[in-house]
């Protein structure tokens, strides 16, 4: 990889950092100028703006909580199962990211204000909805699910929970509000969604 | 009223609009001055640091949302009706303070950062669970709510599913996530809290 490549590639790791946890707003220039040892030409040298790079550091952020929450899915068959692992994924896995859900932080910060940075977060979570209600479709094909679920709906249901539920989670800083959502998606999931009668056994 | 306390009402319900919508870090002092036509001395004449003043404009905003959600609840008789009916005015009811719910924003705000602040957060999402843990408390002595059912866990759910719905319904600005999490939550009363046998009729 090119030095200037490498620069680059650092600063949006730092960016990502302070902005998941200080906020666009919060994280200053100079806070990025002491985390990446740069002066303020040396960063603008790769971003036009503070916006260009916040857009840049959410996209990482993201990216990387998105792959950690989806670990492992592929080797496992059944969708409800999957759908329960995506869960105990995103309650259990460290993100590589500190500061909680890029998706959550930026949302609040961007919602309403910079424009850009918006666009950004609700493509997110198209690309999110869309993995889980994917999940969810397949399921439906193989007769795990029940027909006539709506696979949209049951991926908003499961995104909206687990993030409230992180939000109430992080300011008490116990784990007890995502505990207690993974158990009402996971009796919701055995109860509304999963087919009742295939017995495979 | 005094003069000084009406200046410094009206310092806080600016300071209040500003920093819910743009953030504790967002919302910059200058905003203030522009928002509320004082020099900055005239705004730290009221109020010992920024600090202070959000501390002030997050319990005047956290205040005025409470209240809202609460709006004749007294009312209501059954438990379970005064559930759904809190849910209903956190939908549909507009809060005096723009910018999403106080709690939300200012707990994603705060909890990498000021803690005096985060303590202020904290204590709300206390007194709104206390709230809503209350009226499932009172249902449960009146029979109308299931025994064995935990007022606090309860409180959490439908704390927890409506703030992360509200987080998607405004990132993409429509109310469709609130609505899927109110018919959630109904059906949950409905199925899981509400005790059948008691017909009255």
């Amino acid at each position: 990889m090119a030095k200037g490549q490498e620069t680059r590639e650092r600063i949006i790791t730092e960016a990502a950092s302070l902005f998941n946890q200080r906020g666009f707003e919060g994280g200053s220039m100079s806070d990025l100028m002491e985390a990446t040892g740069l002066e303020k030409g040396g960063i603008y040298r790769h971003f036009s703006s503070k916006e260009d790079l916040a857009v840049e550091a959410f996209d990482y952020a993201w990216k990387s909580a998105f792959e950690t929450r989806m670990q492992d899915l592929e080797r496992i068959p059944n969708s409800i199962d999957k759908l329960k692992h995506f869960i105990a994924n995103f309650i259990e896995r460290r993100p590589v990211v500190p500061g909680g859900c890029p998706l959550l932080n930026t949302a609040i910060d961007a919602d309403d204000g910079n424009e850009v940075l918006r666009d950004r977060v609700r493509a997110a979570l198209r690309q999110w909805r869309d993995s889980v209600s994917g999940i969810v479709d397949t399921g439906i094909k193989h007769r795990e699910i029940r027909q006539g679920v709506d696979p949209k709906e049951v991926a908003t249901i499961i995104i909206s929970s687990l993030e409230g539920a992180l939000m109430v989670a992080r300011l008490e800083r116990k784990k007890d509000a995502l505990l207690t959502a993974q158990s009402r998606l996971e009796h919701y999931f055995d109860t509304e969604l999963r087919v009742e009668s295939t017995s495979r056994s």
